[in-house]
C-alpha cells in the first residue's frame, strides 16, 4: 500500500527527499532555506544544468528511479569534470504527477545521492512541482582549485586527441533494450547508469589538456565543437579507438535478433551518453593509463575518421 | 512567416538565444562549453533552483513571452537575494515542443536578460530538449560579498519583522485575470513580472537581518517556516501593513465583476509571487525607508494576526 507524492504533499515530499542527501564539508547551507551556500575556496564556480524529460531521455519501464538519478546526476557531474573541476554541489528540479509513487522519488533520491557520493559532490537543494510528465532539471557546482578552466576552443594542431572511458555502450544498450534483449548487462547498466570517470577531468587538466569535453552526444559529433570552437581539424584513426569485447558481443546479439546493428566502431563514433571525458594534449604528453590516444588535430576543420567525413551521427534536441 | 524551434534546431536556437545575453565582469566562461564559470570571489557561492510549467505557472495567453522571462528569472534572483547576496548568474533549461515559434524564445530570452540586468547577473549558461509542455528551470548564483548568509533559522524572541516591496499584488493580479478584468493595471503587471528589491536582500543583512526570506508563498505561510525553523512565534498587526490603493481598487473590480474577492489584507496576508522581503531584525533597528515593521517575534510558534491564527492559504504544489 505505497503512497503517492500527492499524499504527502509537497513540504512532506521535500522533507522526506531531503532525509536522503548528506552534505560535505563543501556545504556551508544545505536544504532548506531560501537558497543554498557551497564552498567556492577558488574564487571561481563551475555551473551547468540539464532537464531531462520522461519518455525522451528515460523511461520508467527501463530505467530503476535509482538508475534515472544516477544518470541524471552523472551527466551533469561530468560536466563539471570537463572542465577540469571536482563537483561539489547538485540542485534538483523535479515536475512529477500527484500520483507517483513516493517509491519512486525515494529511489531517485538514493541514486542522485550515490551518484554524487562518486563524484564527491552533494545534493544542497532543489525544487519540486506539480507536471503531468515527469521532469528532471539538474544543476551541478564545482571547484576548480587552482587550475585553468579547460575549454573547447584551445586545441592547436600537432596536440594529440585522447579518450578515458567507455564509448558506445550506452548507444548499444539503447539499442538492447528497444530489440528486447537482455543483454550484454554491461550495456543495459552503461545506458541506464552511465559511469563518468570524474576524477579524470581534473587530472587532465593538470596534465596540460588543451580542450576538453565530455561525450554527451556522440564523439564525432562532440569532437566536432572542439574543432569548430578551435578552429582546427580533429583527425581520428579507427583502429586506435579502444577495443571492446562487450560491443562487439552486443552488436552480435543484435545480429541475432535481426536489428541490422552498425559496426562496433559506428557505435564508439556515435553514441552518447557514456560521458567519456575527451580531450586535446600537446605531443608528447605521456598519458596515464586508462588515456587512449585515438587521433591528432591539424590544420583544417571538421572531424575526419581516416581521412573521411563519417555519416552525420548524433543527437539534435529538435532536429 | 515565423519560424520554429523545431526549424533551427537545437544548436540554431542556442546561438539564437546566446546571442541575446550580455556577460558580467562576473563572468569568467560564458555559454558554449561545457559548464560556465563564474567568479565566486567571497570563496562561497548562493546556489538556488526553481521549475516553471506551463498552465501551472504561467499561461502563454495570460503572459507574454518577455514577461515568463522576467518572472522566471526574478523568482531565483529574489531567493538569492534573501540570503542577502547580490545575484551573479542564471542557468537557464528550456524544455519545449518543436513547434515553439522562436519568437517566443527570443523574447524570453530578452526577458531573461532583462530582469537579470535588473538584479546585476547575467545567464551563463542553459540546456535546451524537447518536450510537450513548455518548461522552464531556472537556477541562480549569487556572491555574499562576506555577508553571512541569512538564513531562516535566527529569529529571536523580541525581534521585529519588516517587510519590503509590494503584498498580494500578484495574487490580485491572478484574480483579476481570472475574473476578465483588464485592470488595475499594477497588479497584472505584479502577476507577470514580480519586481522583487534585490538590493534589500544584501541591505537588510547588512542591517543586522536575523532571519530572512522572499515571500513566494504567502506572507503567513512563508514567515511559518521562519517560526518553525526558528522556534519561535511570529505576531503580526493587520493595521501596520503597507497601504496600498492599487490592492483595494483591485478588490473593487472583483467585487464589481461579483468575484466574491477576499479583503485586500487577506490578499496581502496569503498571496505569494510578489517577491517582496520579509526579515526579522533585532528590536531597535532603524530601518530604511521601504521597510514596513509589520509584526514582532515573541516566544510560542505559529503565525497569529493581531492575536488569531490565519485561515490556511499560500500554495502547496501537491496539495
Amino acid at each position: 500500500m505505497g503512497s503517492t507524492i500527492g499524499d504527502i504533499g509537497e513540504f512532506g515530499l521535500i522533507a522526506r527527499v531531503t532525509a536522503k542527501f548528506p552534505q560535505t564539508e563543501n556545504v556551508i547551507i544545505g536544504p532548506g532555506d531560501d537558497a543554498a551556500v557551497v564552498r567556492a575556496a577558488d574564487g571561481r564556480v563551475v555551473a551547468t544544468t540539464d532537464l531531462l524529460v520522461e519518455g525522451r531521455h528515460f523511461r520508467r519501464d527501463w530505467s530503476s528511479a535509482r538508475d534515472v538519478g544516477h544518470k541524471a546526476a552523472a551527466q551533469n557531474l561530468a560536466d563539471v569534470a570537463a572542465m577540469g573541476a571536482r563537483p561539489t554541489a547538485l540542485l534538483v528540479g523535479l515536475a512529477a504527477p500527484p500520483d507517483l509513487p513516493t517509491a519512486w522519488t525515494d529511489e531517485l533520491s538514493e541514486g542522485l545521492s550515490a551518484e554524487c557520493a562518486l563524484a564527491g559532490a552533494a545534493v544542497v537543494g532543489g525544487d519540486v512541482v506539480r507536471a503531468d510528465t515527469v521532469t528532471l532539471a539538474i544543476t551541478a557546482l564545482g571547484d576548480l582549485g587552482g587550475r585553468a578552466a579547460v575549454r573547447r576552443d584551445g586545441a592547436r594542431p600537432g596536440d594529440l586527441v585522447a579518450v578515458n572511458g567507455t564509448l558506445g555502450r550506452s548507444a548499444a544498450g539503447l539499442a538492447l533494450l528497444r530489440a528486447g534483449a537482455d543483454g550484454p548487462a554491461e550495456c543495459l547498466a552503461a545506458h541506464r547508469r552511465p559511469r563518468p570517470p570524474y576524477p579524470e577531468g581534473p587530472r587532465a587538466a593538470d596534465l596540460g589538456a588543451t580542450a576538453m569535453l565530455d561525450v554527451s552526444d556522440g564523439l564525432v559529433q562532440d569532437l566536432g565543437h572542439v574543432a569548430a570552437a578551435s578552429g582546427v581539424a580533429i583527425a581520428l584513426r579507427e583502429e586506435a579507438l579502444p577495443a571492446d569485447p562487450v560491443l562487439e558481443e552486443a552488436v552480435r546479439v543484435l545480429a541475432g535478433l535481426g536489428a541490422a546493428p552498425p559496426r562496433a566502431a559506428a557505435f564508439m563514433l556515435a553514441g552518447g551518453e557514456d560521458h567519456a571525458m575527451a580531450a586535446a594534449f600537446p605531443a608528447g604528453t605521456r598519458l596515464p593509463a586508462g588515456w587512449t590516444e585515438i587521433g591528432a588535430v591539424t590544420e583544417g576543420d571538421g572531424v575526419t575518421v581516416d581521412g573521411a567525413v563519417p555519416p552525420r551521427g548524433g543527437w539534435d534536441h529538435f532536429g
